[in-house]
């Protein structure tokens, strides 16, 4: 397996938590030798798209992912058209940014509903919505499938292989995001990573860790190496299906981490990167 | 579909918290008709197990299930082994009982380790190993697949696809208990609930509810009817598969009801499995 040096890494703009801008971001990229950022949409707009996207390219760093396009379900069709008209939007601004892929994070159930297959099926419309602008952009499309404790209220695609399943229904331009917080505990996951890989649609890998105990459904993950998942093992597996771009870092810690320094957080990021991911 | 009685309901003594001894459970369930009861063992071994059984079998309640086997992995052999010895303890009561099965919540990850596939092998030795007494004792094991967010510190059998695979291994003596909580979000599930029918799998059905947000990973279950899980559906499913046993409430609940008096949560229970259930 490949060395994972700080260039082989992805800062996603979460894991400097909510108060930090894009701008020092991108700086605390450059001063850690990361290779690589995934900015939240609303770093994005903070920053303003076109200094956004100036700011990275002069920075050097590629762009493994926009997070996130999604949030489909609605529960009504004005809600839906709305969510459609913000994902076309989320699309621009990774073809603005040169992303690898825009995240899609689909959305739960709306608001007073019990009826899981029906969201489902508004995720499916949505995502078919999307991707025919998103194949015009140019933008890859990555399904974030979500861990199953979020299906309610983030995302109601919960496996790697529903969402391939998915994926296969819409043809091109479509795959998955894969990050191991949500799929660790999969007894299907290497074969739905060779999956993935077989069919061309392994477009992003992000890495942490789950921590025992959890505190927060939300806001309690680790930094790699602190937690339970094996790491080396799930890159592996990636890998051998061919997956040879950046490992994006993400981690939702209001807790440990967002109180920290960019560069405490950065610099444990990279040695992580060596001797854990 | 069947109508939900309070005579088709069991209780879970966990529903009534931590500080309930069992005979409080018993008397509460005779005041409101309950027809059965599903102990947890440290209530059992409080009551002592001869006087538990008089109670239940003089109030004439079924016995849904008892709580709990399982908790296989282990660092070492003298571990292992200590986990084998608690599980025949654990047929040995279930036994003495006439509980309908034992409930299998397998265990999770040992201290330290990241082999989630080392883990599942020892949970199938473990159960290969009790399988055999508890066949000696006409003890029906049900493993119940617990929600993936449990799969490092409660359980590594997560979805019931996974437990039945688990079960076919091991020939007959052996089903599931599923448990709405944890199986809900399950994409495959109405597919699995079929097999675990056909196969003559089905031991027992839990019931409580999914809350929006929920606010503890452990503790904050909620009462059918208060979350998201389309229970009247899946009980379709359940049923559809040939299941014509109680539904049995399994509510882990510190915040909301565990400090509500039995009989509120009771009266509660019964009304929602009229309408909810």
């Amino acid at each position: 397996m490949r060395e994972i040096t700080a260039r082989e890494l992805s800062l996603n703009t979460a894991t400097l938590g909510p108060a930090r801008s894009l701008r020092e971001a991108v700086q605390a990229c450059l001063r850690h030798g990361i290779g690589g950022i995934s900015p939240w949409r609303d770093k994005i707009a903070e920053a303003g798209l076109d200094n956004a996207a100036r700011m990275i390219r002069e920075a050097g760093l590629a762009v493994s992912g926009v997070c996130r396009g999604g949030m489909f379900p609605a529960a009504d069709a004005e809600g839906r058209n709305r969510a459609l008209a913000e994902n076309h939007r989320a699309v621009d601004e990774a073809a603005a940014l040169g992303a690898a892929c825009l995240v899609m994070v689909v959305g739960g159930l709306p608001p007073a509903s019990k009826d899981l297959a029906g969201a489902r099926r508004q995720v499916a419309d949505g995502l078919a919505a999307t991707l025919g602008y998103a194949r015009v952009q140019n933008v890859p499309l990555a399904i974030e499938p979500l861990h199953p404790m979020y299906a309610a209220d983030r995302a109601c695609i919960n496996t790697l292989g529903q969402a391939l399943d998915v994926c296969d229904t819409l043809g091109p331009g479509i795959g998955v995001a894969i990050d191991v917080y949500h799929v660790w505990w999969d007894p299907d996951l290497d074969a739905a990573i060779a999956r993935a890989g077989a069919s061309g649609r392994l477009l992003a890998y992000h890495v942490c860790d789950w921590l025992v105990p959890t505190r927060d459904l939300l806001l309690d993950r680790g930094m790699m190496g602190d937690g339970v998942i094996d790491l080396r093992r799930i890159r592996g597996s990636v890998e051998a299906a061919g997956y040879a771009g950046p490992c994006e870092v993400e981690i939702f810690s209001s807790m440990t981490w967002w109180p920290k320094p960019p560069d405490e957080i950065l610099a444990t990021m990279v040695e992580r990167g060596r001797s854990c991911v």
